[in-house]
């Protein structure tokens, strides 16, 4: 991004030569959905290597119908790249159409949930053509494009920030550690929570909690997310997972039907939402071509604070 | 219903099966609103004998124009029976229909408010053709089929389950006594609740929370209810009726057509719910022509626990 | 308006008479929106002569691109009167409309935040065709009519009753003194509230919360407030402006796109409220026409306790 953010075109000029040039950052989307990541008129480069510490998907199922999910990339405090994401969302495919499932716990591996999204590599996925994923059997874990039929159940500890936080947020029923620190930290960073936290935060925690916190960057810990009504239980450290997969023993050992009408009910009602949701992708690439996130970008790679204009 | 569970015919064939006896079990609805009960082909029984443990509504004006309403059958934990309901929509049309009326108080006679509902009784009034109600002077208690014009205050202790909860969050301002013990058990029990609640109690209490119970039919707490914002005071056991009077006599006391302007805006902006209302009997009664429904009221006759397969 | 409420004709006749004389009292409306105020055939009076006691805004920019907006009439407990209405929604417009300014933080000088309207200045303003008010450089401060772009932090103390509850609620961030008071006294006072608390008020609190305090008139306390939802911190007495510029420090140091963006996300997701806040004025001044309202403007010249009707 540095030749874009070097430019001095003028802002318009400079989106034109964004898009001429494919950047890849114009191209990260959120949630995976088909026909998500605008390829920019960029051709598709070759297929890069694996990266040495690219993330997976672990899957496990228990007795009882119960699909365990790990985010597994605790070398990295789990930052969401494209195989967590493709991995994710052919999981939550198989928790809807395998009979035989009938609840999901989603959890990180190591001492962090998830900590923000791995911007880098989703570009090179971008441009590489890995992304958006081609998988028919592919659901986007931030329940953006489609209603998951069937619950999830997460837990989380150490770090969720972003799309980790949107993550959670798109879960049905949410255990926390108690050392757990939320950050929806996009807009500080020069972009924007395209991954459901406008709707769903401000829905689960109220208008003035969830602007306190998205419009800051400011983080909040476990208890303070219990008392806005986003987390259900928190346990002592380490304990989250056990908690989670107890409620998930209960929620499989009930009727699935009514399980799955029950969500598909509730969902029904707060569908006006599924509106906001369709305008996030397009809102995020505007924000991406912006002056602002090239700034954001410089001063990360410059280790300075970042000075906006609001272009 | 026993015979439909030992059928041996494949799923959709036993849905045949039990639309061509009429059974009973499929026509259940909610809210008893009219054109709500799927005859489903049969032939309206004899009326019964009325139960002798039936339940009935008690009805008393208090000075000011409050109607305090009671569940009134205390020898079955004020088991909502049909009875029942049709009282309490013959009340909740009194009440909007008598301009010398204000606000209603709904208790419940006894030591718990509704352990939920009797589906026996419901469904020997369906199949006797007593149910849906033929009575025009008659508003649905749990606010599915239309919006009541005047509020109702609810004061509960004891068992608050299922269709009892429902009537709870339908309600305009709520009063628990401290040992109340609240659940939403029609999932766990292999039905769907269909008096709002997939509505209401996520709106409420916040998605996640409404799940964690909803999903599970684990029972909660006043002091859960009032921390998730259910619940908006609690007394001491006994004084919830005493205190729910003294909120009615003030919102009796100020301009009516303020109330009910006030209740008529609020119900406005969220009226897109309305449309998740109107799914709520179609889902009700596909489910219960299910298998698994079937294997609920089979479990619940033998006295083990159910083994749902999810059709 | 005592000459209506001491007339003889029907409910209907009195409507027309109200509507035939221009009484001032039906011409008001809230949040001063073009084209809101129904001039009701009344010709426009001479212009009255300014109050001595009239209030104002007063406005500061801080560094950064804050701007500080304050209810100027604390001789009068900050109730808000024609001059505040057009000096806040000359603010509000000033925010969304000067590229340099990011937030606003919102406060009232002296003990209180709001006290409420001073209806009979709105009535003889709008009789003397001041309000609405014709300046294109608008924005209802109440936001009903449009979605402000930028965000408002705002800072609370002392009374903050009917519209400046409403103010508060319609605001991004709340931050409440410990001995703020908060009442939403329309509905009491034999009025309504169109200032959009039907719709936020039981968004944000709940339907139960909302309606127990907006149906009753009883006042809250900050401490309750903050339990409900409605205020992010409680700050003590006199340190809440202080905290408030500190929040908005942050949100003007992050990116302004983002900021712009995530709110109109949010607000895109509650956008059907929208169809609620259309009837708020029609409703108002439905009722401002009622014999109810008169009645209540009479008990209070005469220091009783009004006797309302229901008409």
């Amino acid at each position: 991004m540095t030749e874009a953010s070097s430019s001095s075109a003028t802002g318009i000029d400079r989106r034109c030569l964004l898009a001429a040039t494919g950047a890849a950052a114009v191209a990260l989307g959120l949630d995976g959905g088909r026909s998500v990541y605008a390829q920019a008129g960029a051709p598709a480069a070759a297929t890069p290597a694996p990266s040495p510490d690219a993330g997976k998907v672990s899957l496990e199922r228990l007795p009882g119908g119960i699909l365990l999910i790990g985010i597994d990339r605790a070398q990295a405090k789990n930052r969401l790249d494209p195989p967590i994401l493709i991995g994710l969302g052919k999981a939550y495919y198989q928790l809807d159409h395998d009979d035989s499932l009938r609840v999901a716990v989603l959890h990180g591996v190591g001492s962090d949930f998830c900590v923000g999204l791995d911007v880098p590599a989703f570009n090179a996925a971008a441009a590489a053509g890995i992304l958006p994923p081609k998988d028919p059997d592919f659901i986007g874990p931030a329940g953006i494009d489609q209603r998951r039929a069937k619950p999830v159940v997460v837990a989380v500890q150490g770090a969720v920030n972003s799309i980790g936080h949107e993550l959670f947020l798109a879960a049905d029923i949410r255990i926390a550690a108690s050392d757990t620190l939320f950050a929806q930290l996009e807009v500080a960073n020069g972009s924007f929570p395209a991954g459901g936290a406008t709707v769903r935060f401000s829905r689960e925690a109220g208008w003035g909690n969830a602007m306190r916190y998205m419009l800051t960057g400011d983080k909040w810990s476990a208890e303070e997310a219990y008392r806005m009504g986003l987390v259900q239980e928190i346990t002592p450290p380490g304990k989250q997972l056990e908690r989670a997969t107890d409620l998930a023993k209960k929620v499989a050992a009930v009727a699935p039907l009514g399980v799955r009408a029950a969500l598909a009910s509730a969902h029904e009602a707060i569908a006006p939402e599924e509106t906001a949701f369709k305008s996030l992708r397009p809102e995020f690439q505007r924000l991406q071509r912006s002056e602002d996130a090239a700034e954001a970008r410089n001063a990360l790679q410059q280790k300075r604070a970042p000075v906006f204009q609001g272009r």
